[in-house]
């Protein structure tokens, strides 16, 4: 390395390539220090072989790095989001229900063998949370559980700013905590009356459906595939089946939080994912449940809020993961 | 102090005095480094006046000590379990629902002002959990749920070594998860369906009472003042009914312990309280519920154990958080 380049490295500056890796979509950016992205990519997910999947990943981070250095920017770390369990440590994806080709990937060690830059790997829901207590409704607070209500119910817990993963990294699975667990909706994970088949856009459309004959009158009769926004939708405008099916929802989640309250008394809840979108339809009752059943200290201590980095809470909360690596990757070295 | 006092003082050893201040009972003891109790004292608990409680405290470290000087024994600091929820950092009691005399009361400081020791709190279900972690069930882990099944149902949650009290000092109620929210028992604290409805010793009795008519063939139809005890012998001499309340309580319990496995993705789970006696008659269902709710990597890493330490877990873990909480204090001189 000449002087010259040296010189013009440690003026760079330091950035992350944050990627968010879903079952449909791949996104990813650059993002600095303070929070700021800088060059997105976007495209749909290779879904037949990890190796597709490397590849998408290393022209990514190859594009985005190009622009950085035009713009003076470094990228020091990849941080990568996944929908999956996986193991933290080593960097390999345990099980990816929306994305098996990863199945046993060692994703981390392929991406830096790639790039020639330390990786890391968190889960999607995890990230979120991240994300959401770095630059979004969670900024200074430092005990906060993320609710994801998205196709799925998913969660992170960040204890005390701790990310709290559990012993297999597989904990804050809030959507699977049981709401209803007597005579309840079968869920997919073989349990029933999860909080999933209640609160997830899949279970929206589920209890509109179900509705439907009961309600003759309802818009949603000629709606043709039905979607948690068309049902919001007709909502806002007043349709019955679509309140109720509202008002369902948010009782269910109502009783999930205030087991969580009692269970974890945390500063802050935050709901995210699309679902999230219809708060002004769900928010009271939801909020009713909560007031009735949770205890009343930690009750009247924890703000539950909506979320407000989007779609962008895990690249947000990769590039926080990834910032926070980087300094002790660099204490060590 | 004489040259001759201070180097008997640093010869003789380290002893937390250590109370656990029940509803009914106070006991207390002097305990060591290693965990062993060296003098016990026990008594009823005075209900009328805080200034009596502090009073009986006072006495029994008094006497304790005494015995101490004799055995080379030194009390470096006083710990004090207390059933109810409390700021920790100030010592204040917020709220004693069973020893209404001492809520708002700053019971650390009258302990330090009257016994010249650094006086610390913990809430008993907090401490049993410590307890069991340190001496118990839970030796050599780290990540550890204690449900602790008495009158009511408590809880303590310690992850990755550090107990989990949340912001307010009131989290790991266990007993008042939902498990059955919708048309279950209605519960003490507002809500229904709680844990506690279904998996406390008063929770036993009662469905024993509800099931008597259908079951006229019971022993139980003859027994006097019902007590969970009576009814777990019952049930191991055959009754039906009595099988019965043990199955129900098993698959409350199990449905509970999926959510929290969920949830938090513990290393073990340790199941005390004077119910845990009956596990012969209901881990079956427990773990039935388990491993058909809970995600399967988590439910079997995890260890669901019945707690070792039985009345002594407060008292050790008021113990070792006396010890841990000297080592800061000393740090800090």
């Amino acid at each position: 390395m000449t002087d010259a380049t040296e010189k013009n490295l440690s003026r760079s500056v330091r950035r992350v390539f944050a990627a968010d890796l879903g079952g449909t979509h791949l996104r990813a950016a650059t993002v600095s220090e303070d929070g700021r992205i800088h060059f997105r990519h976007k495209q749909k997910t290779p879904r037949e072989r990890a190796e597709d999947i490397v590849g998408a990943l290393v022209e990514a981070a190859r594009e985005c790095e190009e622009q950085e250095a035009a713009d003076g920017g470094r990228i020091e770390i990849v941080s990568v989001v996944v929908p999956a369990t996986l193991k933290i440590e080593t960097g390999v994806i345990l099980k990816a229900p929306n994305l098996p080709c990863l199945d046993g990937f060692h994703l981390a060690a392929a991406l830096t063998d790639a790039l020639k830059r330390p990786t890391i790997l968190e889960n999607d829901a995890n990230a979120a949370a991240v994300g959401e207590m770095w630059q979004g409704a969670g900024r200074g607070h430092r005990t906060i559980i993320c609710v994801t209500l998205g196709t799925g119910v998913g969660g992170g817990i960040i204890l005390d700013g701790r990310l709290w993963r559990g012993v297999n990294g597989s904990a804050a699975e809030v959507g699977h905590m049981g709401v209803d667990p007597f005579g309840g909706v079968p869920c997919t994970c073989g349990s029933e009356g999860c909080l999933e088949v209640y609160a997830s856009a899949t279970a929206i459309v589920r209890m509109a459906h179900e509705g439907l004959a009961a309600h003759p009158e309802s818009a949603l009769q000629s709606v043709e595939d039905l979607t948690s926004e068309k049902i919001y939708c007709a909502g806002v405008a007043g349709d019955a089946l679509a309140l109720e099916v509202f008002r369902r929802m948010g009782t269910y989640l109502g009783v999930g939080l205030a087991s969580l309250i009692n269970l974890l008394n945390p500063e802050m809840i935050v709901i995210g994912g699309g679902v999230a979108n219809g708060w002004n339809l769900f928010a009271k009752h939801m909020m009713h449940e909560v007031n009735a059943r949770a205890f009343p200290i930690p009750a009247a201590q924890v703000k539950i809020v909506a979320a407000e980095c989007g779609d962008d809470a895990g690249l947000l909360g990769a590039a926080h993961l990834g910032f926070s690596a980087n300094c002790r990757l660099s204490d060590k070295a």
